[in-house]
């Protein structure tokens, strides 16, 4: 993306031949999107973050038809569309939260009932941001085709960790972000089917065939592109590498420290361990394994600083005890055997500290 | 911005330690930004352009009073100004359209009529993207204030290059955008006045104090706070070296070649000229510049593509064949006298073949 900072600052959409070579990279980057997840190019739209692409998706589906106002989603969706849900609800539609089991997957049969007539759309995320359990796609596709709504799904988590392809799901919109697959903050994208409703959320100089308004973002969409190409190339060997290593340190914690490992075992992405400490209290955990240079996370980012219980746990069963208790562990590219033995070795003395009648456990 | 696109990849959402270093980049850049234009740190929300910015303020405006659904805007906005007056147009809201005089400024008289008690927004540019033309600002803020309503400015051309204080203007709102001060494409930021109303185009995590979902693009953000820095520094002197490069470059174009000006003369950004072949095909004359490492514009970059005249030039009077002959050349930073000499020493040339039978010219 560099030179794209420097050298080649033309606008693609200029006259100027210096907007042609952006052009042509903006045109690169697209394809390699659209490659990730099984798309046309001109089927992805670019977008600031996935919580515009997931905004867009949204309101594109509500807005279709004045008569199907309904729309349903997982309650464990990111933050980012439930908030949405709440502001779709604020405009007199109706948003329908599907409950999830124990194990984090949505009843499908509470699904195919709570589809109704004026259902317009089904929203569900592709794997959960907090635990990684991956949500029966095809299945849902299925029910969605059958009903005749529209289908979205929030992918920002699972991109570039599972295999992903819109069409044997039968997606109608898919959203993804950059950061999540090692390119910078601050980029987007949106898959919208040939054919599937439409509404810009952004309305402006006609970029993107008029979909999205507003100059593009052509640095970060050039690293958009190449990290959809990094994360494709060799995605099941990784895959497999981080399940492995992923494993070897939950079944350290579970067998070694007590811990209980949160979401279906097998639904989930390779990378993701969700690991319930009873007893103790996260942010404390958190703030001892940063002194360690260990860097994980209780809940989502985006609702960091909330005291509130996670939102996904509670939906699962968890006791407000448990859920304050739970970290998350994410692996990804650049972890290795070495940052698990490391994370393992420092736990001990961490869960001793907390566990004593110190300020930072809860005794 | 360079060590947010590496070393500081922390989300400053999150609490990691490095989460926080990035926190206080955005800090230190809201600070920045809001320098520019004499606002207050907690007025800036970081968008992810100025078309983002403009729509957000827009929306906010005619969503903010049921009973006032009428928005005014000047003929010449930017496009991605007059697409948001169509898309507030669909939602059932108003809007009219003030027309500017054939130097390209607004009639106050007629803006003050055009004020009814159902108007709950005024959004003028502080200066035209193809003319440069600036409007006056402080007479219809002054307007705004005694009629009671909202006033949003689109500032994306002009900050940088004028001095801007939104409480000399009383603005409500003001749209910026990085790429516009040198800052990369992908980032822009939105002024709102404490107290004045507010709806998130972008709803999500709650970052931005809720005004704006969506994970922060930290690298563009630094930069968009450096580059205010930039252009803040030496603004005035800036300016008067810059309206010396463009009026020597401008009265060469008169005087030698019978161009013709358009815009009003004094009022008018320093770096900007509009120039009239009238007979040539301004489309031919930026290709045959472009060969000659010079890079103009014919209209804006986000119409490119249309073979309509300039809706700008349109609105001034400008007959068709006088906007199809119209270039506009723009000074910058980076522009030494050198640039203007050899601008003007290629010219009379590219004309000459222009006003030849060539197929290029219109003959």
């Amino acid at each position: 993306m560099l030179p794209y900072l420097s050298d080649h600052w033309g606008n693609p959409s200029s006259v100027y031949a210096f907007g042609g070579d952006t052009s042509k990279a903006i045109v690169q980057a697209r394809e390699a999107i659209a490659s990730l997840i099984g798309a046309h190019a001109d089927e992805i739209v670019f977008t600031s973050c996935g919580t515009e692409s997931s905004n867009t998706a949204l309101m594109s589906g509500v807005s279709a038809d004045p008569k199907r106002r309904h729309v349903i989603m997982s309650a464990v969706e990111h933050a980012a569309n439930l908030s949405c849900g709440a502001a779709i609800e604020s405009t007199g539609a109706r948003v329908s939260y599907l409950p999830v089991d124990s194990d984090g997957l949505p009843c499908l049969d509470a699904l195919e009932q709570a589809i109704e007539g004026e259902t317009a759309m089904v929203s569900m995320m592709w794997a959960n941001n907090e635990t990684g359990v991956v949500f029966p796609m095809a299945e849902i596709g299925a029910i969605c085709k059958e009903k005749g709504v529209l289908f979205h799904s929030d992918a920002v988590q699972a991109a570039g960790k599972v295999p992903i392809d819109v069409n044997e799901v039968g997606l109608d919109y898919l959203s993804l972000t950059g950061h999540k697959i090692y390119a910078p903050k601050g980029v987007g994208a949106l898959y919208v089917r040939r054919g599937s409703p439409f509404r810009p959320l952004i309305v402006g100089g006609g970029q993107e065939k008029g979909r999205r308004g507003g100059t593009l973002n052509v640095a970060s969409i050039v690293a958009f592109g190449e990290a959809a190409r990094y994360v494709s190339d060799g995605l099941l060997d990784e895959s497999t590498r981080l399940r492995g290593l992923r494993d070897k340190l939950e079944l350290a914690c579970v067998e070694d420290f007590g811990a209980q490992r949160n979401g279906h075992l097998e639904a989930r992405l390779p990378n993701t361990s969700n690991l319930t400490f009873d007893g103790l209290e996260s942010e404390a955990l958190l703030l001892l394994l940063e002194k360690q240079g260990i860097c994980a996370s209780s809940g989502s980012a985006c609702s960091t600083g909330s005291l509130e219980p996670s939102h996904v746990l509670s939906a699962m069963g968890l006791s407000r005890s448990q859920a304050l208790g739970t970290v998350r562990v994410s692996l990804g590219r650049m972890t290795e055997s070495a940052d698990v033995d490391h994370f393992l070795t420092v736990l001990p003395a961490i869960l001793e500290r907390l566990k004593g009648a110190g300020p930072l456990g809860r005794s």
